[in-house]
């Protein structure tokens, strides 16, 4: 068997990060004393950290088995430190997961993890870690369904509450779901109701919060338009589920101060323009990277939109 | 030595999810065969899922050295699936880590892992895992610092960047950070201006993002108000950096979508009020937390904001 296809087989290769393209090319080298590395090179484009880390980071991915010993792991890090490397990521699949607490007991720790596999960081360089961290914030969404004709406005009791306050419906984002979409979808789960969005009325930012795993949450209200009118809600999520004339919880108190903001909101905006109260949203591709984003803000008259005739 | 403080000591707890307090008591159960298990009780209030855990799953830290055998943790998925527990979660510190892959050869897998622990999961109920996921998203803020004496506004070019593009500084929230003092503190560090928070203009949200690890990404453009104009650069991250007309950077090719489209609705909000383009902030007390948010929206009239007199 040759040396390269040995157990003892990682691939390192320069960190990803932000914009970053993997490029075709790739060529072998050495890592540390004792150490097989294939080195893929990765091109930075995007941002700070990249330009930095394309240069001074190394990534390793421990990928055969049995994984690298502890001691190969130690050579390693004591070559890239001599080389000016900043920084070591280590990528883990979840099965080779007893390389991680020697890996710790040189320093590395969590960086993340998900699903089948971990990655730690060692930071080699001067002063606190620069490394870019891991995702910060949960996203909950909640969907204020109004129907214009009749002023009503859909609203829920929780079964699972102390006080059972008037609220919208909503929940968290799943990965990858466009808060609008996840409006949608969580009204629909918990009332029955169909609807469709509108814009994006009030945005709530909170930490440490507890139900986010200590992280922090952001949480969006969106204004929805309603296509079903007939209630059928979730009995495991909601005690009630009624549609409310607007006025009634823009004014009550059995309600959360969060709802009854937006109901006054709404309110404000029924009465004198939704233009008054609304994020409307585009969705517009994106320079770098071939995705394609959604941008909320306030609507632009067409004059400041084309900037044509506008000096 | 007793054999609560053998080598083989477990916590198991009850889940804690979002708006769980933990309870003063506690109590020793069985957990499976031959498992020692410390049983604390928490209590869930908040949301849907709190109430089905609290009473459905089983969560585990692995506290001692040496950790429990495998072959404990099997006998005790067999035990809590014949309960009907749905899920079981599963802490470990770093060092600890050895513990991991024998639990994945069981079926669990990563939740998530920070810093020099990991939680591991086993969904155990019916279908596919009803279990909340980890934060989902990387939260960036750029501020666009604009004079209204001079109509000029912040604007710089990244050293890293291939198409010299003017754009507005800006960067990643650190953990716990308010939007608008990322705004604050990024603008600082690149551009050398002293600045406050007036707004929250636009709302960028992106999925599959690579340098966000693959999560998505919500990008919150703010509005702020310079009180020092003496540009003072960041070397390694700006090419350059000036004071630009806002007319100029609405109307240029060389920048970004997104910061032209803002650029424009800075022109509007100049010309005709920035209430017409603005969310603005006020910090309220959580209800059961205790702790504060940050709440945006449009600015709400007095009128509406008290409800006096409203009908």
């Amino acid at each position: 068997m040759p040396p390269f296809l040995s157990g003892r087989l990682w691939r390192a290769v320069f960190m990803r990060t932000r914009g970053e393209r993997l490029l075709a090319g790739h060529s072998r080298a050495s890592g540390g004393p004792g150490c097989r590395l294939n080195l893929r090179m990765l091109k930075g484009t995007a941002s700070k950290w990249n330009q930095l880390c394309a240069t001074h980071c190394v990534s390793c991915y421990i990928l055969g088995f049995p994984a690298p010993s502890p001691s190969y792991l130690q050579a390693a890090v004591q070559q890239w430190r001599s080389e000016g490397r900043i920084a070591v990521w280590l990528h883990i699949p979840i099965l080779q997961s007893r390389f991680i607490a020697p890996a710790a007991s040189l320093g590395f720790c969590f960086h993340h993890a998900e699903s089948d596999s971990s990655t730690l960081t060692l930071w080699l360089g001067e002063g606190p870690s620069r490394l870019p961290g891991y995702a910060t914030h949960q996203v909950g969404v909640a969907g204020a369904v109004f129907d214009e004709n009749t002023r009503k406005i859909l609203v829920v009791q929780d079964r699972n509450k102390m006080k059972n306050m008037w609220k919208f419906p909503g929940g968290l984002s799943e990965p990858g779901e466009d808060i609008g979409d996840t409006a949608v979808r969580e009204v629909f789960e918990e009332t029955g109701i169909k609807s469709e969005f509108r814009s994006l009325v009030s945005i709530r930012q909170q930490h440490t919060n507890p139900g986010a795993f200590g992280k922090s949450d952001m949480y969006v209200i969106c204004r929805l338009k309603p296509y079903s009118f007939t209630i059928n809600f979730c009995q495991h999520e909601c005690l009630r589920c009624e549609w409310m004339d607007l006025h009634d919880l823009a004014t009550t108190e059995n309600t959360t101060p969060i709802t009854s903001r937006v109901a006054r909101l709404l309110l404000y905006g029924y009465r004198e323009g939704f233009d008054k109260i609304d994020f409307t949203v585009e969705e517009l591709p994106a320079v770098y990277t071939g995705l394609f984003y959604k941008l909320y803000h306030k609507e632009l008259p067409d004059n400041y939109r084309t900037m044509i005739g506008m000096h």
